[in-house]
């Protein structure tokens, strides 16, 4: 364990080692936590399903961008453990976000509650049973993402900044989530609303809390810690907006999810804000009466398309991404970050967002 | 705040006492979350349906035991926020409980779904709505009371040791709620996968494993741990097997909940289990034909009740408690417990399962 810190303390930042790292030691704990459930007589489905989905697919940003802060803050100490309990924590995040939307599709699989429904086909009520089975599921990756945490041996100083970060991320990624849930099916063209959104889901979740927490477990001072945060916000608004393009315009196979999600469930995202400010007479009718007929089928779903490029939504979107990859990309010029932190952090940029248009 | 544990310490254990403290504590936090939420412009519903929840009503069982615990084993150290933590875990746990079996009260007001589906009445989708906030709701009251463990200022070892204790208490109760939901509206005459059920999400999830907390952040040795254990979990079956009467025969001014919500639910009990095992003829056609005709009426839940009075498996289960007492009170008998132990522990067997008869 320590082996594979020490090699990646020696070397450059090398985003496929940190993923294949934490990819060990996720499946060793899942492992660890199935014997456990054989030797004590649980139902095995439970770690069976959450395997499925936690090795089955993923990128592994926020692991990653934790192992990015803390080489950007100077490498010392453990990291490794801490980021895959992040990943654990996503995991949790990712079932009860398809509970709460009805997703049938993750990773390109069957979502959780699905997959436990289909294990328990033919039995009366099993659509419901893998729903509420999956909330006990994402309560378990929950609160194993607390055990991930707790044994990787961080002393009292660190534990306590970790802890911090890691209380205020979940604290903001869960009151995102509500006030997503609350618009939902409520689009509207408030922009800000949806940046809002966007911006305590996503920015301070996926990039933000993750550069941070990895900064603090190097012992970084403050000046990095805002740093990484005028870096990590922009660029995390960007990941969303470009993850909206993708739930609208994605097919399946590049998102792993049902086609045009956000636009069947009628998420309320800076894509449709920007659309229903520009939409006119027919247009402006089609996206606003939408949400009374879901739902969607195909041709909706292309006529939406159209209206959403036809009034520039689009690409009004891409130009909200690029605004936001400059301002990123400008607060790598802080010189409060260690002169290496530049190569690393600009190094995860495009993989984020894609390059610069 | 120490001047409480200090009082705790100087005085005789006094559950009272805790649970005003503990109260105090779990309003100052909630008060905290309440302005941050305003400052933030998150939506105030969350933490008005929470406090209604954790401060209108509950015994504080797992905060009692856990002080109790902590007494046992010599009152050393800081307690009363871990405490508050498990009450804030509770939270969540009844939160998700109530989301899976739908149930419409808790504590004798609207569940947390059903208070905020109430708070959104008249948008389309309101109950929906209720049930998929009630989960996001649930998740921060789990977050939450990470953060209150996290700040309780406990050093590094007791930490660690502390911390192991909740991630074990953890996973156990949801395999024990996972177990529960498979068994729902599968009742059978197998008294030992119901005693099972109650082993896991009842009597370690309420009675032993505070009890151990307690005892290990006051820096008990493993012969205590033992002990307690030993003196546990006889008595945290007999807390569910107790729990099981009152949720066929209790009222709902009683239990806080629908009244006879187990049978409605078709809930896996010893009792039922008793029933089903001693029932013939016609009783037996009531007990096996039940849960197709969900949900049940009130003539219904009569003929059930005076079927389980006449088969003796209500006073069975009164002897399944009453073996379960002796066998905990024996267990006080250990001369691994410190002398002051055996009289705190006596003092909350009556308190969680009535008098002997």
């Amino acid at each position: 364990m320590s082996g594979t810190t020490v090699g990646l303390a020696a070397r450059a930042f090398d985003s496929g080692r940190v993923r294949s790292a934490v990819d060990e030691r996720l499946a060793a704990f899942l492992d660890a936590k199935a014997r456990l459930a054989v030797a004590q007589g649980f139902p095995t489905e439970v770690t069976d399903v959450l395997r499925d989905l936690v090795l089955g697919g993923g990128k592994r940003i926020r692991p990653v961008l934790c192992v990015a802060g803390w080489c950007a803050a100077g490498r010392d100490g453990a990291v490794l453990q801490v980021a895959a309990s992040l990943e654990m924590f996503h995991a949790f995040a990712l079932v009860h976000d398809d509970v709460m939307d009805r997703s049938a599709t993750r990773r390109g699989r069957p979502s959780a509650h699905e997959a436990i429904a289909d294990r328990h086909a033919g039995r009366p009520g099993a659509a419901q049973l893998g729903v509420d089975a999956a909330v006990l599921l994402g309560d378990l990756a929950l609160a194993w993402s607390d055990e991930l945490l707790h044994t990787a041996g961080l002393g009292g100083e660190r534990f306590a900044a970790a802890a911090g970060v890691l209380d205020a991320m979940r604290t903001e990624l869960m009151y995102g989530q509500y006030l997503d849930l609350l618009a939902t099916g409520q689009p509207s063209a408030d922009l800000e609303a949806a940046l809002r959104i966007a911006r305590f889901k996503s920015a301070k979740y996926t990039v933000e809390r993750p550069l941070q927490l990895g900064a603090v477990l190097a012992g970084a001072d403050g000046g990095v810690w805002a740093a990484l945060s005028a870096f990590g916000l922009p660029l995390g608004e960007a990941f969303q907006l470009r993850d909206d393009l993708l739930g609208a315009f994605g097919d399946s196979p590049e998102t792993g999810k049902p086609e045009a999600e956000d636009l069947r469930e009628g998420k309320h995202t800076a894509l449709l804000a920007l659309a229903l400010r520009r939409a006119t007479g027919a247009d402006r009718d089609l996206l606003t009466g939408l949400w009374q007929e879901m739902p969607l089928g195909p041709g909706q779903v292309a006529r939406i398309r159209a209206v959403l490029e036809g009034t520039g939504a689009r690409s009004g979107v891409e130009e909200l991404i690029e605004e936001r990859r400059c301002q990123a990309l400008q607060a790598l010029e802080d010189p409060g970050l260690p002169p290496a932190a530049g190569a690393v952090l600009r190094s995860v940029v495009s993989s984020l967002i894609g390059p610069a248009r």
